[in-house]
């Protein structure tokens, strides 16, 4: 589907009610997790027809990947560009405060286990998750190598996702809580932009 | 349970015979899952009594997490001592080879997954599992503080399991495969050797 189809599709709906059924969808996704999710359920939670679910999502997928992205920070109105690399990362950052966090950590783990076995998720799970996330980061290092402040065939520019995405999961297996706005501050200065070859102050 | 209890009661099957229980252990973990993984299933399969196994293992949570590290390379016998932090993340990298690997990332996922909300589990699975490595890399970190190679006050010691756990962890999710070692290598090459301040040839 293109993004102009989508979009035609998408209208039938006002902003206001989209927001609200993705806040329904997250509720049941934190109830009772993906794979019991039905749409059904969303139906009738949402008072809607499964039919115009089906329609204007194509399925439940792509509907609950849309939500979680919906519940997130970021876009192109939230652009960030502080003028530094750190400046940058700390911004991201800082764009959700720790609850948040906490509540985004645990909807998004849920989802990382919900992939395996379900090519459909993993799918909206990247398109819609995993890309839009890696494209800010993109951005946001080649604002670094245009600046000089990263060289551009450093290595490490292929892993901040990777670098990133362990601070978060690690730090509920090793440290036992949940990722917090100071943890992530002192791993991207310890870890990231070291490893990048960036100024750490 | 002291450990010399625990050798104790251990002691009373011999290594063979425990060597095939948590083969059956890790079979059934792959078939059903952990949730779905009863006593009764390991009893049946290894033709021995739910009493042997509960007196042996004191439950489901440290019977899974002995298997899954029995599994593993490691252990005193295994020191690696290379004479460069290097050489010595390398060594421990190429001690499995892809195929293990493979095997061992889908385990541990699992197990990832089954922790939450399982507090047993959490417990026997830092216990026998993230322990053990953890402390694997403080000795070859230690021996790198030692030699010169990294700053003591290098704040990104605190985080090589969160780095590793990333490359391992965002592989199968960004790039849709499985942690090779060739992979692995890279990743260590390009992102934790920076971060640690040490030589990268």
């Amino acid at each position: 589907m293109t993004e102009a189809v989508a979009a035609a599709r998408r209208s039938r709906i006002t902003p206001e009610r989209e927001a609200e059924l993705y806040e329904a969808v997250l509720d049941l996704l934190r109830e009772v997790g993906y794979d019991a999710l039905t749409m059904d359920a969303v139906a009738a939670r949402t008072r809607s027809s499964k039919a115009t679910l089906y329609r204007q999502w194509g399925g439940k997928a792509e509907l609950v990947a849309k939500a979680v992205r919906h519940s997130k920070p970021g876009g192109s109105a939230d652009e960030v560009d502080t003028g530094s690399l750190r400046g940058d990362l700390h911004a991201l950052t800082l764009r959700s405060d720790d609850c948040e966090m906490e509540q985004n950590s645990a909807l998004m783990r849920g989802l990382a286990m919900a992939v395996h076995g379900n090519p459909d998720l993993l799918r909206a799970f990247r398109d819609h998750l995993i890309e839009p996330e890696m494209a800010e980061f993109r951005r946001v290092l080649q604002r670094a190598i245009d600046r000089g402040e990263v060289r551009a065939d450093n290595p490490a520019i292929d892993y901040v996702m990777h670098m990133m995405i362990g601070g978060f999961a690690a730090r509920s297996l090793i440290d036992e809580q949940p990722p917090t706005q100071a943890f992530l501050l002192s791993y991207i200065d310890a870890v990231v932009l070291p490893a990048l070859g960036a100024t750490t102050s």
